[in-house]
């Protein structure tokens, strides 16, 4: 891919450089990659502030259809009923910032590629094989990540915020090196032995090794200095003077996961309130480097759930607003990226059914995520062998999908039968048959009656999910503040890296 | 939406403030909107030289899936068979353009807009429904385009170029103001009207009326004093001194368009050809404006025929680097834009079936566009009563897929069913029931078996379609030369207009 980014720094410095003779330094500024470029580093270097506060938002799964329908939700919520004029979406904070470059996301395995070895492109910039965190293809070199390059080079305090585990492979790849993602122990370890500042998110998976027989992580931790922290008041009561702090969400979800937003109880700390206590804790005179992922957008668009993924980018959305406040008060020195590593599902805003037509509007009825329906409703159905009569009363509820009526929720006679068909094999308890091309394509590995209500609900809604895996959509990436122009133009993933090393100046 | 717009201009401007102080002209050329920000225009018209050769390409639902999934197979296509390293695609010309904004493309009626309020949008910085060219929601007032702006103020030339009828949306928002894109003579006779300098692309639709009882466009506009081409011969012998002339393609495709570019005959004029004509008979002191459609992309993706959307983006991305040719030597006066109206088809790279596979190479093995193998094949296995033996020995020719082997093409038995399924219904010529949720998402509109071929070798390619119509994901915008960097951000597509107004200064 090198060529074509020698290509682009080229026209960059010459479009610059000719249309505006007297502003060269900007233009050189904006290609600074200094693996490609050597001449225009020190341009860069000598005129460019390097940003004192970083934060990288990643929005796991999150591309542009994620972003888009989530504008587009809002904006069908907000369009006025009696006006016949649809007035579009309503901007995501980051839509607005000055900077809005695309990212390839290929891998060294696919054009559908993983969120370990995509974490590793963006925090180390190199390619390597899906499932793989900092480590190259041949499984025996380490690369160094932007974290413990801005920690170990230049002083920063480091925090890592995820609504998933804290082990998984997106936090992982800002502080661990391994073969595999699954190591969860070792990755655990290897968050312990960084020595950064913050971490908060869902609980360590085997937290006590694979086998259950290992020192807990938490001990572990605890032993190396760690104040681990396992509620919300707790967490609240925290201070800089603390010291180094894991913060563990209260109440887990899904694989010990943070709450789906939209599952969230009131007063449960939202995505953005674990960013608020980040900020407040790593604020410091010599700066600072947050990575925030919204992990579960992914998780929802894999489960081909549009009302969680929509959800789930409105709830990074407001974590990523914390940043901007901290940015005003800051503004010559704060630098905010926000970027995906993915895009999850082939998550489209269009369906085949509802030709031109969309009806965002109806994902308000959702009330309850994929996940939490699952282990709330599903698994008593099964236990209890509830009737499809007494189940679509709770969709009706939860979903809003009804068996009667007149309105654009109500099934059709062929969305019932698909229900009808998805009860039954999840009331059989008998797993989807992968090898079954057909009802893989329905189901996936998921309860097939959540994903097939899901399924119907985003198909009335004018959404539809084309995968149960990743795609090889470009991702967006959303910059402001100090170093912002960088992020412009269409580049690969890895450029995401080089580009934060050449702004922060880490070797 | 406009109070997002003003909080971008503002975060614009003080970031580049803030972080380069001394080059805040830069700055403030870079957020200069007039209609929403009047004190930076000045500042951007007294430092932004208007360049005086514009090219505007839009690929005709082109938007990121579109042009990520031919580059991915130009990359499938060039990976060393043995490596067991994926090298990611190959960029197109406009990736590497310094700059790659986004645009929203929701019209006044839907999220999935038309290809007519779209490029009204485009054209001249408002929203109108969709099928409406150039005309408010009230279909009373008319709005002036950027073309016949800058051919009435600047004395610009203007040259308007499509791969489908010249009369069709796109072209006609750029010279037509018609409550519908259907009153396709209307549109053909302001065409003539427009007195633009070249015209080049498929043949008008209704070239003697509705009811075929008027005089011919063609008489029409030789009366007003049109070169009117119709082969390619006279079209290789077009000069400046000739005139204005309309360029009509002399191999008309389906709707008497150009061929899509996998059609082409050797020889044949491919999109490209008409630019470069376009660019020597423009090319004059004044300056010029080029609007150039990639018209059968859209077409392509609406039928959910993958090969053919990645072989027409492929022919847009030759146009373009004519354009880059010229830029090449006027580079401090030429400005290219490359974007897409909406996208289409709901495409992605990825598909349930494939998971995290893709083997987009599969698609090398399509010969043929779906059009053309319905003219050409289908329509002789409906008067002739062909069996399904010998069509499936057409389709291994010319789509790849077998009915017995072992290798990824080989269709398996679920498939095989499909495809006899969609035989029969194509045989019995029965239209597809609109009616039918379950046939309709299966077929759309389209010939059942054309359709399914390109569903299967699109699934077995790792690609799917999720609608027969447009959809709600932005557009990129890319741009390289004078005045690029206006095009950075995320904005709504009536900010085309509005940038491109400013740059070029006219009202």
């Amino acid at each position: 891919m090198k060529k074509y980014f020698i290509g682009k720094i080229i026209a960059a410095s010459l479009a610059c450089t000719l249309a505006l003779s007297s502003l060269v330094v900007y233009g050189n500024s904006v290609s600074a990659v200094p693996s490609t470029n050597a001449e225009t580093t020190t341009a860069s270097v000598a005129t460019t502030k390097a940003p004192k506060y970083v934060f990288l938002f990643i929005g796991d799964g999150m591309s542009y259809p994620q972003i888009q329908s989530a504008s587009d939700y809002l904006g069908a919520l907000d369009q006025e009923e009696d006006s016949k004029i649809l007035t579009g979406g309503k901007a995501l904070s980051f839509m607005n910032f000055e900077t809005a470059g695309s990212a390839t996301t290929f891998d060294s395995t696919s054009f559908c590629p993983d969120s370990a070895s995509t974490a590793t492109s963006i925090s180390t910039g190199h390619k390597t094989y899906s499932s793989v965190i900092n480590m190259d293809e041949t499984l025996t070199v380490s690369y160094e990540t932007i974290a413990e390059k801005l920690k170990e080079q230049k002083d920063y305090k480091i925090g890592v915020v995820t609504s998933v585990n804290l082990n998984h492979a997106t936090p992982a790849a800002f502080y661990a090196h391994q073969p595999s993602r699954n190591n969860y122990y070792e990755i655990g370890q290897e968050l312990i032995a960084s020595d950064f500042d913050y971490f908060a998110g869902g609980e360590l998976l085997n937290l006590n090794g694979k086998n259950g027989d290992q020192e807990s992580l938490h001990t572990l931790a605890e032993k190396a200095g760690y104040d681990v922290i396992t509620t919300q008041a707790e967490a609240e009561e925290l201070t800089k003077a603390d010291g180094k702090a894991i913060v563990i969400g209260e109440t887990l979800a899904d694989s010990d996961s943070l709450s789906y937003d939209g599952d969230r109880a009131s007063g449960e700390w939202a995505l953005a309130d674990y960013v608020k206590k980040g900020i407040e804790v790593l604020d410091n005179d010599k700066g600072f480097f947050m990575m925030v992922e919204g992990g579960k957008i992914d998780w929802a668009c894999h489960a081909n759930d549009a009302g969680s993924s929509i959800g789930d980018t409105l709830a990074l959305d407001e974590a990523v607003k914390e940043a901007v406040n901290f940015y005003n008060q800051h503004p010559d020195e704060t630098l905010i990226i926000v970027t995906g590593d993915h895009e999850t599902g082939g998550l489209t805003i269009g369906y085949a059914g509802t030709n031109y037509d969309t009806y965002l509007e109806n994902l308000e009825n959702q009330k309850i995520s994929y996940a939490k329906f699952d282990s709330d409703y599903v698994s008593k159905y099964k236990e209890e062998g509830t009737s499809f009569e007494d189940v679509m009363k709770d969709v009706e509820e939860l979903f809003g999908l009804k068996m009667s009526g007149d309105d654009n929720l109500t099934l059709t006679a062929y969305e019932i039968e698909r229900l009808k068909a998805a009860y039954d094999k999840t009331m059989s308890g008998e797993e989807v048959d992968e090898n079954n091309q057909a009802e893989y394509v329905m189901y996936g590995t998921y309860e097939p009656l959540s994903v097939t209500i899901t399924h119907i609900l985003n198909n009335k809604s004018g959404i539809n999910f084309s995968s149960y895996s990743h795609t090889g959509l470009p991702v967006g990436v959303f910059a402001t503040g100090a170093g912002a122009e960088s992020f412009e133009g269409y580049y690969d993933n890895t450029d995401i890296y080089n580009k934060l090393a050449s702004l922060t100046g880490v070797k």
